[in-house]
């Protein structure tokens, strides 16, 4: 199977879960139902899921399950996507291609969806078929992984007082570990615990998560910079407008590329405790690193 | 010790739970800290706590840790509070007393602020002293009651729904069985699982629950006819304003005040299994249903 298949694949088993675990539109109330739904299924590269399940892989062989709990770092992310884009926080029209959430079901709609995919996120985890001691260890990380304290919450408010300052590099880390990096982090550890994996392996995975965290946000900054509002399916340009804190602000577009490609080489050096089992992870920080959209 | 006394002393335990679990405001990001604090620490009867605590007390003599589990009610009602309060939903300026977290905050920080104590509560719930099983058993009741099928999101995208709809007794029961009736009624099954509450018990307290449940949101409609908006705390009268569909508004205040001396007596039948230790539900039935603020 080719990288390109295997992805496809991946989001399809993506896809297939989060259609098992969010309730149909048609249940009541259904507003609420159709909003968690049209920002959840308006596309989006499932990097996190994927991320977690490719890590489960590297642990073991082909864990059963594993799709439902990834499928939940989908709700989290998604949840974040939607109250990030409201008026009151970075104030987008444009998401994934369609119109935001808020523009299609109102504010009040939106923020009631976020708070329910963030809800359900929890629920799922709580209700996986397999030992307590595993789902109650997956919760926790997921839940400090999404907090203020290292979080993506707190990473979301350094990201709003750094609005407008002047571009730091001690600032623009403390975002980004926090912001972005923490949940991929977390999709790594939350494949690994899920499988199995042994305290080493999990460190490594850890480690892995974060150099291609860190590669997905430079990248992800890049674009911003680099690419359309249609190619990227959202706002593009919108960094230097909000006088946003980010990579290329601090270091320049060719020395972010550049630490694009060292976090690359870091990942790829955080797997060397792995088999074969661990290529498409290694597969995926390439993805990361040199995907245009 | 007096029944007020009882109140005050497991209000002081809660008080000293949210202490602990809560990051400190000096925690970085300081901002979000003090959003959540200001919102939680701004006074509040503690209703869903103290239920929660005494379900607990009426299956076992003090289960030790129970706090915390009591705790994370009041981490969901105060997200819900801060959210429901926001421009695009309630818009109300005042609560508790005191200015509402986005007048204070902004809606910025008010809106990560609700998602940060909505996470928070799992997290807590996760990381608790007691085996896996337990812990899952929580979460996954919490999850429920606060989701959208039947649970306090659901329950409140009805009551937005509603307003200006023809008052109707059918749409008033659904709104309130879930805005306010999951959580109440999760407060006490929370209790009873975290004590080891044989299904008979589980049963009582959930039936309890529901009646002490729509007794509460009754006389809350009939007292934000009746009381000022000083006495209350918060607005009064909002709810003839927005147009909401209350109890007063269905049924009358006279008849309003007779449902729930009803409820409180259902109340104490479904307490019926269980000895002297169910002394306290029984007077918080009460109290929810004399209470004048």
């Amino acid at each position: 199977m080719t990288f390109a298949q295997y992805v496809a694949q991946q989001q399809h088993k993506v896809e297939e879960a989060l259609q098992r675990v969010v309730p149909a539109e048609s249940a009541p109330p259904e507003c609420i139902h159709k909003a968690m739904r049209y920002s959840l299924f308006a596309g989006g590269k499932r990097i996190r899921p994927i991320l977690c399940m490719a890590a489960a892989e590297a642990v073991s062989d082909a864990p059963a399950g594993i799709e439902q709990v990834a499928c939940t770092l989908e709700l989290i992310h998604t949840y974040s996507l939607i109250h990030d884009d409201l008026p009151a926080l970075d104030n987008d029209d444009l998401r994934r291609g369609v119109p935001t959430c808020h523009k299609v079901f109102g504010e009040a709609m939106a923020i009631l969806a976020g708070d329910a995919l963030l809800t359900l996120a929890f629920q799922v985890l709580a209700q996986l078929a397999c030992e307590a001691g595993r789902r109650v260890k997956l919760i926790e990380e997921l839940a400090v992984a999404a907090g203020t304290v290292g979080g993506m919450i707190g990473g979301q408010v350094h990201d709003l007082e750094g609005e407008g300052k002047h571009p730091d590099a001690a600032l623009l880390e403390a975002i980004h570990t926090a912001k972005t990096g923490a949940l991929l982090r977390a999709s790594l550890r939350m494949g690994g615990i899920f499988a199995g994996a042994s305290e080493e392996q999990l460190g490594a995975l850890s480690c892995y998560g974060e150099h291609v965290g860190l590669a997905f946000q430079i990248v992800d900054d890049v674009l911003d910079v680099e690419q359309s509002s249609e190619a990227l399916g959202k706002t593009a340009g919108k960094d230097v407008q909000q006088k946003k804190i980010t990579f290329p602000a601090v270091y320049g577009l060719e020395r972010s590329r550049e630490m694009a490609e060292h976090e690359r080489l870091m990942a790829h050096l955080a797997l060397r405790p792995f088999d074969e089992r661990a290529e498409r992870l290694r597969e995926i920080a390439d993805w990361i690193v040199h995907r245009q959209t």
